[in-house]
């Protein structure tokens, strides 16, 4: 396969190009650093807002007229749907995704559902990964969706400028036992389904723990919607947008200071090295370990800490 | 901290040093690997179980039956709770563990939850992990529970000699959308809440699932049960035994073949040299490397690429 040529398509407006890019970057791909390594100098322009809470919250309707309230300002969206628990990947549609077919059919529009089997190194990685490749594509925004609170999402909304968290009225236990984690990465609360008893209570009460809250500049609003009918989108649109123009101002992005760049360097280095490893064993580099380990002369983490001592074994399964 | 020492008291019956091992292995302590070699020589014995199936389906009071039926028969058990969506971990206690309180206080019966945030080197891997360390405490059973049946937990039920797969009389569609997965790794159904209106239906649907698919000499039975009552427990736990009794006959271990003492040898050279990687950077041991980054004269993916072509960095990196 010519990856290079792969990515000059994608880079060209090629969709078949950048869905196949993504699978091989899922898939952990032995290009995957060439790959991201040649996109990076065309990503930085696009804003990635985050849509997280607990299932059943209406998030997906919420990011579908999202959305739409982008492209009536002609802004090109990407969508990225992040299912921890899902089997599925790749090309396959979540059940939730069907409602957004309103959009499917639009060029501007690109969609990617992604779950764990489709997380070579981590489900936060892959996704920023996939951010990645859609914000070279050209996407102005990328939404990122999750479903459930877990400390997976949460992870996964570090890729996030904005991130919304989407409740509901009836979701006061949740916030209670979630409360730290959600407080913490919240730059907008959403109580959508806001035409059910308790949508005002709620507010009061999210509003209240808020102010406990020591702000950095930006102070948390906490805006009622009701997706399904499209009230308050606008609302939460133009929320987005003002703490786009927050950030700008104060100079933050969520996927390209050096804290991250570093780490970033950190991730692809390990997993550029498990990779290798991996090439090495099939090619019959630790034949001699993995003798002791059948006779069981030795047992695998002993085994682990021996190998890692020994530099000129190490840099023998390291060379591709 | 004296980890040989802990392992000591472990060894010994120490509850505490379990609970202190297994948070330490959980977090990717530096000893892990240490710790784990020390045990290794104490495992093999405990035979572990693994419940997985959709939210709902009743898992959890399985789980506590069945412990009731193995502690009636004289066997101490360890269970490890599984829930990859949960930020919860360590010490606490899920919300379906309440109902294991009926053998909360039985010293012959040890619960660990865990989430995907104790979970290091991936939540497969730390159930292994956490699972040696019961077996090496000595406990005759080991029971697996996982929430949900995405990727993640059919991962998790790889540590499983036996797997339970639990379903309830409405869970057609479930079965449909992940029968793939489900009926590979299922050892025994089981149609828990019994005498719902359904169940008979969903067990011939799936006996004649099971007929087409070829088996290795050891026919899939489906079961019908009622945790909530106990019906059908004790048939479950005959099922297992002879399960068990197939396995050895067979020589069947699910932990300790050679391909798994290979894949753990990998898995932990990975890990530890993750760990020393992220060592060395704290230490300053790319400084050259950050500082391009925070210049923007290389970009993260490059310079992983280049740093691991450079054995004398590598080596001097992974020097503790």
């Amino acid at each position: 396969m010519n990856v290079e040529k792969l990515v000059d398509q994608m880079l060209a407006g090629d969709r078949r190009a950048l869905a196949r890019l993504m699978t091989l970057v899922e898939n952990g791909h032995p290009a995957t650093n060439t790959i991201l390594s040649r996109i990076h100098a065309h990503c930085g322009q696009a804003y990635v807002v985050g849509f997280t809470g607990p299932p059943g919250a209406g998030k997906s309707t919420l990011v579908d007229r999202f959305t739409g309230a982008l492209r009536a300002r002609g802004y090109s969206v990407g969508i990225v749907a992040v299912d921890p628990s899902s089997p599925f990947s790749g090309g396959a549609v979540l059940g939730d995704r069907i409602r957004m077919q309103a959009h499917y059919l639009d060029e501007s529009v690109f969609i990617r559902s992604m779950s764990t089997r489709g997380s070579h190194g981590g489900l936060s990685r892959t996704t920023r990964q996939i951010v990645e490749l859609l914000d070279a594509f050209g996407k102005n925004f990328i939404l990122v969706e999750t479903v459930g609170v877990g400390q997976t999402e949460l992870d996964v909304m570090r890729v996030a400028d904005t991130t919304v968290v989407v409740l509901v009225p009836e979701a006061g236990d949740t916030i209670q036992t979630m409360k730290a984690g959600l407080l913490e990465i919240a730059d907008i609360f959403v109580v959508n389904k806001a035409d059910r008893e308790g949508a005002n209570r709620i507010k009061v009460e999210l509003e209240a723990m808020l102010q406990l809250r020591p702000t950095a500049g930006w102070a948390v609003p906490v805006l009622l919607t009701r997706a399904i009918t499209g009230d308050g989108v606008e609302t939460l649109l133009e929320k987005v947008m003002e703490h786009r123009a927050w950030r700008e101002k104060a100079g933050l992005r969520a996927r390209s200071n050096a804290a991250v760049r570093q780490e970033e360097f950190l991730l692809a280095l390990e997993e550029e090295i498990a990779r290798r490893l991996a090439a090495a064993a099939e090619r019959g580099a630790f034949a001699d370990v993995f003798d002791r380990l059948r006779q069981g002369t030795i047992d695998p983490y002993r085994a682990a800490l021996e190998v890692v001592e020994q530099s000129d074994v190490i840099a023998d399964a390291l060379r591709t």
